[in-house]
């Protein structure tokens, strides 16, 4: 009953996250019905998406190319950052929440996915080495693993932690527990564990 | 920290039905990171959407364009329908779910929107002149108002009634009752009052 170029198109709306060949379908009849506009807008957009952006040289955040072809990050390019402190994350969506807490003040090392052994995913399909160059380059003192607190966070993490012992840098990792305004009854087994395995000593003020 | 170009594909993205910045955001992410070749995919198809896909010139169902320039859809396309029984629904995604439940052998006429006076919708904004041409041209015997039970729905049928009546043609509506499967403790008012008013006599098979 659709054109074919419409079933075309579900087919690849539906390969967004989340998104059924329902959603699709119900998206397509938008963009094909009264929003003409919308998706010629988004066929440029999209369309020059591949060549205009790249994981940044620097950091694998993603950055704009710029005209000379290169790809470096609003982050990798801010001055007043602290290149001694580096926050390794898994994603970038990940940095993006680290930023919004407004908490890191250093820069950023996006891994791009996780130790998964299970997956078939090895320290070798990691970027190690760009790792390793940066934090020497950049005379690295600490690096915060922000992983997530999950089997292949902390396998990562640990991974990391080894890895990294040979450059004489300190390698910390984010606190894991009750969140705040959790509560102690709801909370897991583990999660009450590291909170208290994770205790801090609560300092007077004089 | 995201380059503006991601920003501005975000606010686009945000404007299909249903979609939120944060749900844009992950789409863009998604699109951006390992999902370059669907971007560029997805690109090209939007591109050449406001192009290729136009209104049918008959029913307005969607149709692609062909390459003497016309737009005639697949079911007006189609010699095994029945000209005479026309089925005017709301939207096209109504006409894809009356194609669904196999019922209908004859044709569609797509209104694009309902008469809705509380929006600013009055009968001058209805195709109904392209519903009386379509009528006189096939020779429709009789219309099938498949707008939904609805205050809008119902005005649009009435209003149908009367402009088609000068033309000779059988105007009928859609029933309104409780659903297959459905709970007659648990149905409405209105749908429970629909479904008496619109009894039908029970055939004793001989």
């Amino acid at each position: 009953v659709l054109p074919d170029r419409l079933r075309a198109l579900t087919h690849l709306l539906a390969r967004l996250p989340g998104v059924g060949e329902k959603t699709a379908q119900r998206y397509v009849l938008f963009l094909a019905g009264e929003e003409g506009a919308l998706a010629t807008d988004l066929g440029r957009e999209l369309s020059a998406l591949a060549e205009a952006v790249r994981p940044c040289e620097r950091c694998r955040n993603l950055a704009e190319v710029d005209d000379l072809g290169h790809a470096i990050c609003a982050i990798c390019k801010d001055n007043r950052r602290d290149s001694a402190l580096l926050c390794v994350v898994a994603r970038v969506q990940d940095l993006l929440a680290v930023e919004r807490s407004g908490a890191m003040r250093g820069r950023y090392f996006v891994l791009g996915r996780l130790l998964s052994p299970l997956d078939g995913v090895g320290p070798d399909e990691l970027p190690l080495a760009m790792l390793a160059a940066r934090i020497q380059q950049d005379g690295v003192k600490e690096v915060i693993v922000a992983t997530p607190p999950s089997v292949d966070g902390e396998a990562t993490a640990l991974l990391l932690a080894q890895e990294l012992a040979p450059l004489g840098v300190r390698v910390s990792r984010i606190a894991s527990g009750v969140p705040h305004g959790g509560d102690l009854e709801f909370s897991d087994q583990i999660t009450l564990g590291r909170a208290i395995s994770g205790r801090r000593s609560v300092d007077v003020p004089r």
